[in-house]
Protein backbone atom coordinates (compact mmCIF):
# COMPACT_ATOMS: atom_id res chain seq x y z
CA UNK A 1 0.00 0.00 0.00
CA UNK A 2 1.44 3.39 -0.59
CA UNK A 3 1.67 5.94 1.85
CA UNK A 4 2.17 9.64 0.61
CA UNK A 5 2.52 12.52 3.12
CA UNK A 6 1.08 15.95 2.18
CA UNK A 7 1.92 18.98 4.22
CA UNK A 8 -0.97 21.83 2.78
CA UNK A 9 0.28 25.28 4.15
CA UNK A 10 -2.60 27.80 4.14
CA UNK A 11 -2.45 31.34 4.59
CA UNK A 12 -4.64 31.62 8.29
CA UNK A 13 -2.84 31.17 11.60
CA UNK A 14 -5.61 33.45 13.80
CA UNK A 15 -9.00 32.10 13.06
CA UNK A 16 -9.11 28.77 15.13
CA UNK A 17 -12.28 28.42 13.40
CA UNK A 18 -11.89 28.65 10.12
CA UNK A 19 -8.27 26.21 10.82
CA UNK A 20 -10.87 23.72 11.88
CA UNK A 21 -13.21 23.98 8.92
CA UNK A 22 -10.49 23.54 6.67
CA UNK A 23 -8.59 21.08 8.95
CA UNK A 24 -12.30 19.04 9.06
CA UNK A 25 -12.47 19.18 5.19
CA UNK A 26 -9.00 16.68 4.68
CA UNK A 27 -10.38 14.21 6.83
CA UNK A 28 -11.65 12.11 4.17
CA UNK A 29 -11.50 8.02 3.05
CA UNK A 30 -8.17 7.01 3.12
CA UNK A 31 -6.45 10.24 4.82
CA UNK A 32 -5.49 10.09 8.38
CA UNK A 33 -4.35 14.22 9.82
CA UNK A 34 -1.23 13.61 11.84
CA UNK A 35 -1.07 17.05 12.85
CA UNK A 36 -1.97 20.25 12.63
CA UNK A 37 -0.20 23.81 14.00
CA UNK A 38 -1.03 27.17 13.54
CA UNK A 39 1.22 30.45 13.89
CA UNK A 40 -0.41 33.70 14.69
CA UNK A 41 2.42 35.71 13.89
CA UNK A 42 3.09 34.07 10.43
CA UNK A 43 -0.53 34.11 10.21
CA UNK A 44 -0.27 30.47 8.83
CA UNK A 45 -1.13 26.52 9.36
CA UNK A 46 0.62 23.58 8.71
CA UNK A 47 -1.06 20.74 8.12
CA UNK A 48 0.05 17.17 7.96
CA UNK A 49 -1.81 14.67 5.74
CA UNK A 50 -0.67 10.95 4.93
CA UNK A 51 -2.83 8.82 2.76
CA UNK A 52 -3.02 7.41 -0.94
CA UNK A 53 -2.97 9.21 -3.93
CA UNK A 54 -6.82 9.25 -4.65
CA UNK A 55 -7.66 10.21 -0.96
CA UNK A 56 -5.16 12.88 -0.67
CA UNK A 57 -6.79 14.05 -3.89
CA UNK A 58 -9.86 14.85 -3.12
CA UNK A 59 -8.66 16.00 0.57
CA UNK A 60 -6.18 18.30 -0.77
CA UNK A 61 -9.55 19.50 -3.43
CA UNK A 62 -11.85 19.91 -0.40
CA UNK A 63 -9.14 22.10 1.56
CA UNK A 64 -8.68 24.40 -1.61
CA UNK A 65 -12.69 25.28 -1.60
CA UNK A 66 -12.74 25.49 2.08
CA UNK A 67 -9.84 27.71 2.33
CA UNK A 68 -10.84 29.64 -0.61
CA UNK A 69 -14.48 30.47 1.35
CA UNK A 70 -12.97 32.15 3.67
CA UNK A 71 -9.31 33.24 3.61
CA UNK A 72 -9.23 37.24 1.55
CA UNK A 73 -4.95 38.03 1.23
CA UNK A 74 -5.93 41.40 0.53
CA UNK A 75 -6.41 41.77 3.88
CA UNK A 76 -3.76 39.21 5.14
CA UNK A 77 -0.61 40.51 6.80
CA UNK A 78 1.70 38.09 8.86
CA UNK A 79 5.86 37.58 9.15
CA UNK A 80 6.00 34.77 6.32
CA UNK A 81 6.15 35.12 3.44
CA UNK A 82 3.14 33.77 1.18
CA UNK A 83 1.31 34.21 -2.57
CA UNK A 84 -1.79 31.85 -2.29
CA UNK A 85 -4.58 31.39 0.26
CA UNK A 86 -3.51 27.99 -0.18
CA UNK A 87 0.32 28.82 -0.18
CA UNK A 88 2.45 25.74 -0.62
CA UNK A 89 1.03 22.13 -1.16
CA UNK A 90 3.92 19.07 -1.46
CA UNK A 91 3.68 15.74 -2.07
CA UNK A 92 5.81 13.75 0.20
CA UNK A 93 6.96 9.60 -0.77
CA UNK A 94 7.12 8.03 2.26
CA UNK A 95 6.65 3.93 1.40
CA UNK A 96 4.94 1.42 -1.27
CA UNK A 97 5.60 4.80 -3.85
CA UNK A 98 8.19 6.37 -5.79
CA UNK A 99 9.61 10.01 -6.51
CA UNK A 100 7.45 9.65 -10.21
CA UNK A 101 4.23 8.54 -9.03
CA UNK A 102 4.16 11.76 -6.38
CA UNK A 103 4.73 13.91 -9.37
CA UNK A 104 2.01 12.59 -11.51
CA UNK A 105 -0.12 13.34 -8.01
CA UNK A 106 0.89 17.07 -8.12
CA UNK A 107 0.39 17.68 -11.91
CA UNK A 108 -3.18 16.02 -11.46
CA UNK A 109 -4.12 17.65 -8.27
CA UNK A 110 -2.68 21.21 -10.07
CA UNK A 111 -4.65 21.17 -13.38
CA UNK A 112 -7.68 19.71 -11.08
CA UNK A 113 -7.20 22.94 -8.84
CA UNK A 114 -7.20 25.08 -11.38
CA UNK A 115 -10.14 23.93 -13.52
CA UNK A 116 -12.32 23.97 -9.64
CA UNK A 117 -11.00 27.04 -8.37
CA UNK A 118 -9.48 29.55 -11.21
CA UNK A 119 -6.61 29.89 -9.05
CA UNK A 120 -3.41 29.55 -11.12
CA UNK A 121 -0.95 27.17 -10.08
CA UNK A 122 2.98 26.84 -10.01
CA UNK A 123 4.66 23.28 -10.19
CA UNK A 124 7.72 22.98 -8.29
CA UNK A 125 10.64 20.76 -6.75
CA UNK A 126 10.61 17.37 -8.50
CA UNK A 127 7.49 18.20 -10.33
CA UNK A 128 8.62 21.93 -11.88
CA UNK A 129 8.08 22.49 -15.41
CA UNK A 130 11.74 23.90 -15.77
CA UNK A 131 14.86 24.51 -13.23
CA UNK A 132 13.98 28.29 -12.75
CA UNK A 133 10.61 26.96 -10.73
CA UNK A 134 12.31 24.27 -8.32
CA UNK A 135 12.92 26.45 -5.84
CA UNK A 136 9.94 27.76 -3.46
CA UNK A 137 11.46 31.11 -2.81
CA UNK A 138 11.83 31.87 -6.70
CA UNK A 139 8.07 31.26 -7.24
CA UNK A 140 7.13 32.94 -4.05
CA UNK A 141 9.56 36.03 -4.24
CA UNK A 142 7.32 39.44 -4.50
CA UNK A 143 4.54 37.41 -2.44
CA UNK A 144 1.02 38.20 -3.23
CA UNK A 145 1.12 42.18 -3.59
CA UNK A 146 3.92 41.40 -6.50
CA UNK A 147 1.93 38.89 -7.97
CA UNK A 148 -0.40 40.37 -11.21
CA UNK A 149 3.13 42.07 -12.21
CA UNK A 150 5.07 38.50 -12.16
CA UNK A 151 2.47 36.71 -13.90
CA UNK A 152 2.50 39.37 -16.70
CA UNK A 153 6.03 38.51 -17.73
CA UNK A 154 6.37 35.35 -19.84
CA UNK A 155 8.56 33.27 -17.71
CA UNK A 156 5.81 33.56 -15.24
CA UNK A 157 3.38 32.28 -16.68
CA UNK A 158 1.57 29.70 -14.77
CA UNK A 159 1.50 25.79 -15.16
CA UNK A 160 -2.02 25.94 -15.20
CA UNK A 161 -4.94 28.15 -14.49
CA UNK A 162 -5.40 31.87 -15.79
CA UNK A 163 -2.30 33.64 -16.73
CA UNK A 164 -3.94 36.34 -13.61
CA UNK A 165 -3.81 36.02 -9.91
CA UNK A 166 -7.37 35.13 -8.48
CA UNK A 167 -8.89 38.18 -7.05
CA UNK A 168 -8.46 36.80 -2.84
CA UNK A 169 -6.33 33.89 -3.26
CA UNK A 170 -3.56 34.92 -5.47
CA UNK A 171 -1.89 31.69 -6.81
CA UNK A 172 -0.80 28.24 -5.60
CA UNK A 173 2.22 26.28 -5.69
CA UNK A 174 2.46 22.62 -5.64
CA UNK A 175 4.71 19.93 -5.97
CA UNK A 176 6.59 16.77 -5.29
CA UNK A 177 9.65 16.16 -2.84
CA UNK A 178 11.53 14.18 -0.59
CA UNK A 179 11.09 13.63 3.18
CA UNK A 180 12.85 16.46 5.02
CA UNK A 181 15.44 14.72 7.93
CA UNK A 182 16.28 17.00 10.85
CA UNK A 183 19.96 15.13 12.32
CA UNK A 184 22.22 16.25 14.38
CA UNK A 185 25.40 15.42 15.66
CA UNK A 186 26.95 15.98 18.81
CA UNK A 187 30.78 16.61 19.44
CA UNK A 188 32.15 15.61 22.44
CA UNK A 189 33.80 19.30 22.21
CA UNK A 190 32.70 22.42 22.81
CA UNK A 191 34.91 24.17 20.35
CA UNK A 192 32.16 25.44 18.00
CA UNK A 193 35.10 25.99 15.28
CA UNK A 194 35.40 23.10 14.74
CA UNK A 195 31.89 21.93 14.38
CA UNK A 196 31.61 24.97 12.10
CA UNK A 197 34.47 24.07 9.95
CA UNK A 198 32.71 20.30 10.25
CA UNK A 199 29.42 22.00 8.85
CA UNK A 200 31.10 23.87 6.04
CA UNK A 201 32.71 20.34 4.84
CA UNK A 202 29.60 18.55 4.41
CA UNK A 203 26.89 20.99 3.71
CA UNK A 204 25.97 20.75 -0.67
CA UNK A 205 26.66 25.01 -0.34
CA UNK A 206 30.28 24.73 0.51
CA UNK A 207 31.38 21.27 -1.47
CA UNK A 208 29.88 18.89 0.48
CA UNK A 209 27.15 16.07 -0.17
CA UNK A 210 24.23 17.52 -2.52
CA UNK A 211 21.56 17.16 0.06
CA UNK A 212 22.97 18.44 3.20
CA UNK A 213 22.65 22.03 4.83
CA UNK A 214 24.35 22.29 7.84
CA UNK A 215 25.77 24.75 10.46
CA UNK A 216 27.47 24.74 13.18
CA UNK A 217 26.03 25.94 16.93
CA UNK A 218 27.17 25.69 20.56
CA UNK A 219 24.43 23.69 23.19
CA UNK A 220 25.41 26.11 25.91
CA UNK A 221 23.32 24.60 28.34
CA UNK A 222 25.33 21.13 27.47
CA UNK A 223 29.08 22.50 26.68
CA UNK A 224 29.21 21.20 23.75
CA UNK A 225 29.50 21.87 19.92
CA UNK A 226 26.53 21.00 17.34
CA UNK A 227 26.75 19.60 13.66
CA UNK A 228 23.02 20.68 12.95
CA UNK A 229 21.67 19.49 9.63
CA UNK A 230 18.78 18.98 7.01
CA UNK A 231 19.09 15.80 4.98
CA UNK A 232 16.84 16.66 2.05
CA UNK A 233 16.79 13.96 0.17
CA UNK A 234 17.39 10.82 2.15
CA UNK A 235 17.98 8.33 -1.09
CA UNK A 236 20.70 9.98 -2.96
CA UNK A 237 22.38 11.29 0.18
CA UNK A 238 21.80 8.76 2.93
CA UNK A 239 22.12 9.49 6.30
CA UNK A 240 24.79 6.85 7.25
CA UNK A 241 27.09 8.51 4.54
CA UNK A 242 26.25 12.07 6.77
CA UNK A 243 27.78 10.31 9.57
CA UNK A 244 30.53 8.79 8.75
CA UNK A 245 31.70 11.69 7.09
CA UNK A 246 31.31 14.10 10.10
CA UNK A 247 33.17 11.59 12.52
CA UNK A 248 36.23 11.49 10.11
CA UNK A 249 36.05 15.10 9.61
CA UNK A 250 35.76 15.79 13.59
CA UNK A 251 38.88 12.70 13.77
CA UNK A 252 40.79 14.82 11.79
CA UNK A 253 40.38 17.75 14.98
CA UNK A 254 41.05 14.81 17.13
CA UNK A 255 37.61 15.15 17.97
CA UNK A 256 34.91 12.72 19.00
CA UNK A 257 31.14 11.92 17.76
CA UNK A 258 29.23 11.63 21.42
CA UNK A 259 26.30 11.18 19.83
CA UNK A 260 23.73 11.85 16.96
CA UNK A 261 20.06 12.34 17.21
CA UNK A 262 16.63 12.69 14.66
CA UNK A 263 14.58 15.43 15.23
CA UNK A 264 11.20 14.56 14.61
CA UNK A 265 9.78 12.20 12.60
CA UNK A 266 11.52 9.87 10.15
CA UNK A 267 10.49 7.63 7.15
CA UNK A 268 11.30 3.84 8.12
CA UNK A 269 13.30 3.36 4.95
CA UNK A 270 15.84 5.72 6.22
CA UNK A 271 16.79 4.05 9.15
CA UNK A 272 16.45 0.69 7.35
CA UNK A 273 19.03 1.51 4.58
CA UNK A 274 21.08 2.35 8.07
CA UNK A 275 20.69 -0.63 9.08
CA UNK A 276 21.45 -2.19 5.28
CA UNK A 277 24.78 -0.50 4.75
CA UNK A 278 26.54 -1.13 8.55
CA UNK A 279 25.41 -4.83 8.21
CA UNK A 280 26.39 -5.37 4.75
CA UNK A 281 23.22 -6.66 3.59
CA UNK A 282 22.78 -7.83 0.31
CA UNK A 283 19.49 -8.40 -1.51
CA UNK A 284 17.60 -7.07 1.41
CA UNK A 285 14.21 -5.64 0.53
CA UNK A 286 11.71 -3.37 3.09
CA UNK A 287 9.24 -5.97 1.82
CA UNK A 288 10.80 -8.51 4.43
CA UNK A 289 9.85 -6.08 7.30
CA UNK A 290 6.56 -7.92 8.99
CA UNK A 291 4.64 -4.41 9.20
CA UNK A 292 5.49 -3.65 5.42
CA UNK A 293 4.24 -7.36 4.81
CA UNK A 294 0.92 -6.55 7.45
CA UNK A 295 0.11 -3.30 5.60
CA UNK A 296 0.46 -5.14 1.94
CA UNK A 297 -1.69 -8.03 3.40
CA UNK A 298 -5.75 -7.19 3.24
CA UNK A 299 -7.18 -7.15 6.44
CA UNK A 300 -10.20 -8.94 7.27
CA UNK B 1 -1.96 0.26 18.24
CA UNK B 2 -0.17 -2.92 19.38
CA UNK B 3 0.96 -5.90 16.83
CA UNK B 4 1.34 -9.44 17.78
CA UNK B 5 2.21 -12.02 15.93
CA UNK B 6 0.59 -15.84 16.27
CA UNK B 7 1.94 -18.66 14.73
CA UNK B 8 -0.62 -21.97 15.50
CA UNK B 9 0.56 -25.17 14.19
CA UNK B 10 -2.30 -27.99 13.54
CA UNK B 11 -1.85 -31.03 12.87
CA UNK B 12 -3.39 -31.76 9.66
CA UNK B 13 -1.24 -31.25 6.43
CA UNK B 14 -3.34 -33.65 4.18
CA UNK B 15 -7.24 -32.68 3.47
CA UNK B 16 -6.64 -29.34 2.07
CA UNK B 17 -10.84 -28.91 2.59
CA UNK B 18 -10.16 -28.86 6.73
CA UNK B 19 -7.21 -26.54 6.66
CA UNK B 20 -8.83 -24.35 4.62
CA UNK B 21 -11.65 -23.80 7.14
CA UNK B 22 -9.08 -23.83 10.07
CA UNK B 23 -7.49 -20.95 8.18
CA UNK B 24 -11.32 -19.39 7.62
CA UNK B 25 -12.01 -19.79 11.25
CA UNK B 26 -8.84 -17.46 12.09
CA UNK B 27 -10.13 -14.61 9.91
CA UNK B 28 -12.18 -11.91 12.29
CA UNK B 29 -11.71 -8.36 13.03
CA UNK B 30 -8.17 -7.52 13.81
CA UNK B 31 -6.69 -9.91 12.53
CA UNK B 32 -4.47 -10.40 9.11
CA UNK B 33 -3.35 -13.66 7.88
CA UNK B 34 -0.34 -13.00 6.81
CA UNK B 35 0.51 -16.88 5.15
CA UNK B 36 -0.28 -20.24 5.54
CA UNK B 37 1.35 -23.28 4.39
CA UNK B 38 0.98 -27.22 4.79
CA UNK B 39 3.05 -30.22 4.18
CA UNK B 40 2.10 -33.38 3.51
CA UNK B 41 4.52 -35.31 5.02
CA UNK B 42 4.93 -33.60 8.01
CA UNK B 43 0.81 -33.86 8.03
CA UNK B 44 1.24 -30.40 9.30
CA UNK B 45 0.34 -26.81 8.73
CA UNK B 46 1.65 -23.26 9.76
CA UNK B 47 -0.53 -19.99 9.73
CA UNK B 48 0.73 -16.93 10.38
CA UNK B 49 -1.50 -14.58 12.08
CA UNK B 50 -0.83 -10.63 13.05
CA UNK B 51 -3.05 -8.28 15.30
CA UNK B 52 -4.34 -7.30 18.33
CA UNK B 53 -4.60 -8.98 21.37
CA UNK B 54 -8.66 -9.45 21.85
CA UNK B 55 -8.80 -9.85 18.09
CA UNK B 56 -5.94 -12.94 18.02
CA UNK B 57 -8.10 -14.25 21.05
CA UNK B 58 -10.96 -14.67 18.98
CA UNK B 59 -9.60 -15.81 16.24
CA UNK B 60 -7.69 -19.22 18.09
CA UNK B 61 -10.59 -19.90 20.08
CA UNK B 62 -12.29 -20.13 16.50
CA UNK B 63 -9.31 -22.14 15.05
CA UNK B 64 -9.73 -24.67 18.24
CA UNK B 65 -13.34 -25.26 17.94
CA UNK B 66 -12.76 -25.52 14.13
CA UNK B 67 -9.30 -27.95 14.30
CA UNK B 68 -11.21 -30.28 16.93
CA UNK B 69 -14.06 -30.70 14.76
CA UNK B 70 -12.24 -31.97 11.87
CA UNK B 71 -8.57 -33.55 13.73
CA UNK B 72 -8.52 -36.36 15.08
CA UNK B 73 -5.02 -37.71 16.61
CA UNK B 74 -5.91 -41.57 16.70
CA UNK B 75 -5.99 -41.91 13.33
CA UNK B 76 -2.58 -38.96 12.62
CA UNK B 77 0.78 -40.32 11.38
CA UNK B 78 3.63 -37.74 10.45
CA UNK B 79 7.15 -36.75 9.89
CA UNK B 80 6.66 -33.87 12.84
CA UNK B 81 6.39 -34.43 16.61
CA UNK B 82 3.06 -33.95 18.12
CA UNK B 83 0.96 -33.83 21.20
CA UNK B 84 -2.55 -31.93 20.14
CA UNK B 85 -4.77 -31.73 17.07
CA UNK B 86 -3.60 -27.87 17.81
CA UNK B 87 -0.04 -28.54 18.39
CA UNK B 88 1.35 -25.15 19.52
CA UNK B 89 0.39 -21.75 19.59
CA UNK B 90 3.09 -18.96 20.05
CA UNK B 91 2.03 -14.98 20.75
CA UNK B 92 5.38 -12.72 19.48
CA UNK B 93 5.09 -9.35 20.66
CA UNK B 94 6.06 -7.45 17.29
CA UNK B 95 5.63 -3.64 18.05
CA UNK B 96 3.62 -1.32 20.14
CA UNK B 97 3.43 -4.42 22.83
CA UNK B 98 5.87 -5.36 25.44
CA UNK B 99 6.67 -9.45 26.10
CA UNK B 100 4.68 -9.06 29.28
CA UNK B 101 1.56 -8.33 27.29
CA UNK B 102 2.18 -11.34 25.48
CA UNK B 103 2.66 -13.35 28.42
CA UNK B 104 -0.36 -12.34 29.59
CA UNK B 105 -2.22 -12.93 26.66
CA UNK B 106 -0.73 -16.48 26.25
CA UNK B 107 -2.45 -17.47 30.07
CA UNK B 108 -5.78 -15.76 29.53
CA UNK B 109 -5.99 -17.74 25.78
CA UNK B 110 -4.71 -21.05 27.50
CA UNK B 111 -6.97 -20.59 30.35
CA UNK B 112 -10.01 -20.10 27.69
CA UNK B 113 -8.92 -23.45 25.75
CA UNK B 114 -9.28 -25.27 28.50
CA UNK B 115 -12.34 -24.61 29.68
CA UNK B 116 -14.32 -24.04 26.33
CA UNK B 117 -12.96 -27.56 24.60
CA UNK B 118 -11.49 -29.77 27.44
CA UNK B 119 -8.27 -30.02 26.05
CA UNK B 120 -5.64 -29.66 28.96
CA UNK B 121 -3.00 -26.79 27.45
CA UNK B 122 0.71 -26.06 28.61
CA UNK B 123 2.39 -23.08 28.77
CA UNK B 124 6.00 -22.81 27.31
CA UNK B 125 8.93 -20.75 26.38
CA UNK B 126 8.44 -17.15 28.22
CA UNK B 127 4.65 -17.86 29.13
CA UNK B 128 6.41 -21.35 31.03
CA UNK B 129 5.37 -21.50 34.94
CA UNK B 130 8.53 -23.32 35.67
CA UNK B 131 11.63 -23.48 34.12
CA UNK B 132 11.20 -27.20 33.26
CA UNK B 133 8.61 -26.53 30.69
CA UNK B 134 10.34 -23.31 28.88
CA UNK B 135 11.68 -25.65 25.94
CA UNK B 136 8.73 -27.27 23.60
CA UNK B 137 11.05 -30.22 22.67
CA UNK B 138 10.35 -31.26 26.47
CA UNK B 139 6.62 -30.63 26.50
CA UNK B 140 6.19 -32.64 23.35
CA UNK B 141 8.78 -35.72 24.04
CA UNK B 142 6.47 -38.91 23.94
CA UNK B 143 4.27 -37.07 21.62
CA UNK B 144 0.27 -38.27 21.54
CA UNK B 145 0.96 -41.64 21.87
CA UNK B 146 2.96 -40.98 25.30
CA UNK B 147 0.88 -38.23 26.67
CA UNK B 148 -1.71 -40.14 29.07
CA UNK B 149 1.61 -42.02 31.08
CA UNK B 150 3.33 -38.94 30.84
CA UNK B 151 0.26 -37.18 32.15
CA UNK B 152 -0.01 -39.01 34.91
CA UNK B 153 3.03 -37.88 36.35
CA UNK B 154 2.52 -35.00 38.93
CA UNK B 155 5.45 -33.00 36.96
CA UNK B 156 3.19 -32.85 34.17
CA UNK B 157 0.17 -31.85 35.61
CA UNK B 158 -0.80 -29.16 32.89
CA UNK B 159 -1.25 -25.70 33.47
CA UNK B 160 -5.24 -25.31 32.80
CA UNK B 161 -7.95 -27.98 32.15
CA UNK B 162 -8.18 -31.61 33.01
CA UNK B 163 -4.80 -34.12 34.13
CA UNK B 164 -5.96 -36.43 31.05
CA UNK B 165 -5.20 -35.88 27.56
CA UNK B 166 -8.69 -35.18 25.39
CA UNK B 167 -9.40 -38.44 23.61
CA UNK B 168 -9.01 -36.87 20.13
CA UNK B 169 -7.17 -33.52 20.65
CA UNK B 170 -4.33 -34.70 23.09
CA UNK B 171 -3.26 -31.85 24.51
CA UNK B 172 -2.15 -28.35 23.05
CA UNK B 173 1.31 -26.28 24.05
CA UNK B 174 0.12 -22.04 24.33
CA UNK B 175 3.08 -19.55 24.75
CA UNK B 176 5.15 -16.31 24.07
CA UNK B 177 8.43 -15.95 22.50
CA UNK B 178 10.79 -13.41 20.77
CA UNK B 179 10.29 -13.51 17.10
CA UNK B 180 13.12 -15.66 15.06
CA UNK B 181 15.16 -13.91 12.79
CA UNK B 182 17.43 -16.21 10.31
CA UNK B 183 20.61 -14.08 9.68
CA UNK B 184 23.35 -15.40 7.68
CA UNK B 185 27.18 -13.74 7.70
CA UNK B 186 28.93 -14.82 4.30
CA UNK B 187 32.58 -14.62 4.62
CA UNK B 188 35.28 -14.11 1.51
CA UNK B 189 36.07 -17.08 1.68
CA UNK B 190 35.45 -21.08 0.98
CA UNK B 191 37.20 -22.13 4.09
CA UNK B 192 34.93 -24.19 6.27
CA UNK B 193 36.52 -24.96 9.17
CA UNK B 194 36.29 -20.51 9.62
CA UNK B 195 32.79 -20.47 9.38
CA UNK B 196 32.56 -23.27 11.96
CA UNK B 197 35.29 -22.07 14.30
CA UNK B 198 33.31 -18.68 14.33
CA UNK B 199 29.76 -20.40 14.41
CA UNK B 200 31.30 -22.09 17.16
CA UNK B 201 32.85 -18.74 18.85
CA UNK B 202 29.27 -17.02 18.89
CA UNK B 203 26.38 -19.65 19.92
CA UNK B 204 24.68 -20.01 22.89
CA UNK B 205 25.63 -23.51 23.05
CA UNK B 206 29.23 -23.57 23.16
CA UNK B 207 29.56 -20.47 25.15
CA UNK B 208 28.71 -17.41 22.86
CA UNK B 209 25.75 -15.19 23.37
CA UNK B 210 22.43 -16.21 24.79
CA UNK B 211 20.11 -15.60 22.02
CA UNK B 212 22.05 -17.52 18.84
CA UNK B 213 22.24 -20.59 17.54
CA UNK B 214 24.80 -20.84 14.39
CA UNK B 215 26.65 -23.21 12.41
CA UNK B 216 29.37 -23.01 9.61
CA UNK B 217 28.18 -24.32 6.50
CA UNK B 218 29.70 -24.00 2.45
CA UNK B 219 27.47 -22.54 -0.41
CA UNK B 220 29.51 -24.86 -3.11
CA UNK B 221 27.76 -23.08 -5.97
CA UNK B 222 29.36 -19.79 -4.86
CA UNK B 223 32.49 -20.94 -3.25
CA UNK B 224 32.28 -19.15 -0.33
CA UNK B 225 31.71 -20.08 3.46
CA UNK B 226 28.70 -18.91 5.60
CA UNK B 227 27.65 -18.46 9.46
CA UNK B 228 23.69 -19.81 9.22
CA UNK B 229 22.57 -18.34 12.43
CA UNK B 230 19.07 -18.52 14.07
CA UNK B 231 18.56 -14.87 16.46
CA UNK B 232 16.12 -15.85 19.13
CA UNK B 233 15.72 -12.75 20.81
CA UNK B 234 16.87 -9.58 18.79
CA UNK B 235 16.45 -7.00 22.06
CA UNK B 236 18.67 -8.83 24.51
CA UNK B 237 21.28 -10.37 21.28
CA UNK B 238 21.06 -7.59 19.00
CA UNK B 239 22.00 -8.01 15.52
CA UNK B 240 24.76 -5.36 15.10
CA UNK B 241 26.97 -7.44 18.27
CA UNK B 242 25.86 -11.08 16.37
CA UNK B 243 27.47 -8.94 12.66
CA UNK B 244 30.37 -6.93 14.45
CA UNK B 245 31.93 -10.42 16.67
CA UNK B 246 31.65 -12.70 13.54
CA UNK B 247 33.65 -9.96 11.99
CA UNK B 248 36.16 -9.63 14.51
CA UNK B 249 36.08 -13.52 14.99
CA UNK B 250 36.67 -13.66 11.11
CA UNK B 251 39.87 -11.22 10.93
CA UNK B 252 41.76 -13.46 13.63
CA UNK B 253 41.55 -15.45 10.68
CA UNK B 254 42.51 -13.09 7.79
CA UNK B 255 39.08 -13.39 6.38
CA UNK B 256 36.95 -10.97 5.62
CA UNK B 257 32.88 -10.51 5.32
CA UNK B 258 31.60 -10.31 2.16
CA UNK B 259 28.06 -9.67 3.29
CA UNK B 260 24.98 -10.29 5.26
CA UNK B 261 21.76 -11.83 4.94
CA UNK B 262 18.11 -11.53 6.58
CA UNK B 263 16.01 -14.69 5.57
CA UNK B 264 12.43 -14.17 5.13
CA UNK B 265 10.63 -11.48 7.53
CA UNK B 266 12.24 -9.47 10.56
CA UNK B 267 10.14 -6.95 12.64
CA UNK B 268 10.89 -3.36 11.53
CA UNK B 269 12.23 -2.65 15.46
CA UNK B 270 15.27 -5.45 15.41
CA UNK B 271 16.65 -3.14 11.76
CA UNK B 272 15.73 0.52 13.95
CA UNK B 273 18.55 -1.02 17.28
CA UNK B 274 20.89 -1.90 14.21
CA UNK B 275 20.72 2.11 12.73
CA UNK B 276 20.57 3.82 16.49
CA UNK B 277 22.98 1.32 17.12
CA UNK B 278 25.99 2.63 14.07
CA UNK B 279 24.66 6.36 14.22
CA UNK B 280 24.97 5.93 18.01
CA UNK B 281 20.87 7.57 18.39
CA UNK B 282 20.06 9.38 21.37
CA UNK B 283 16.64 9.12 22.68
CA UNK B 284 15.50 7.40 19.32
CA UNK B 285 11.99 6.14 19.91
CA UNK B 286 10.40 3.99 17.17
CA UNK B 287 7.58 6.79 17.95
CA UNK B 288 9.57 8.77 15.76
CA UNK B 289 9.41 6.38 12.66
CA UNK B 290 6.52 8.51 10.60
CA UNK B 291 4.42 4.96 9.60
CA UNK B 292 4.55 4.02 13.48
CA UNK B 293 2.73 7.31 14.09
CA UNK B 294 0.52 6.58 11.30
CA UNK B 295 -0.35 3.57 12.91
CA UNK B 296 -0.93 5.22 16.12
CA UNK B 297 -3.33 8.04 14.48
CA UNK B 298 -7.20 7.18 14.27
CA UNK B 299 -7.38 6.96 10.28
CA UNK B 300 -11.43 9.40 9.47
Amino acid sequence: MAIIECVPNISEGRRSDVVARCVAACRVAGVTVLDHSSDASHHRSVITLVGDAPGLRQAVLALYDAALAEIDLRGHSGEHPRLGAVDVVPFIPIAGVDMAACVALARDVGAAVAERTGVPVFLYEEAASSPARRNLEDIRRGEFEGLAAKMAKAEWAPDFGPAVPHASAGATVIGARMPLIAYNVNLATDRLDVAKKIAAAIRFSSGGYRFVKAMGVRLDDRHLAQVSMNLTNYEKTPVFRVFDTVKREAARYGVSVLESEIVGLVPANALFSVAAHYLQLEGFSPDQVLENKLRATPSE
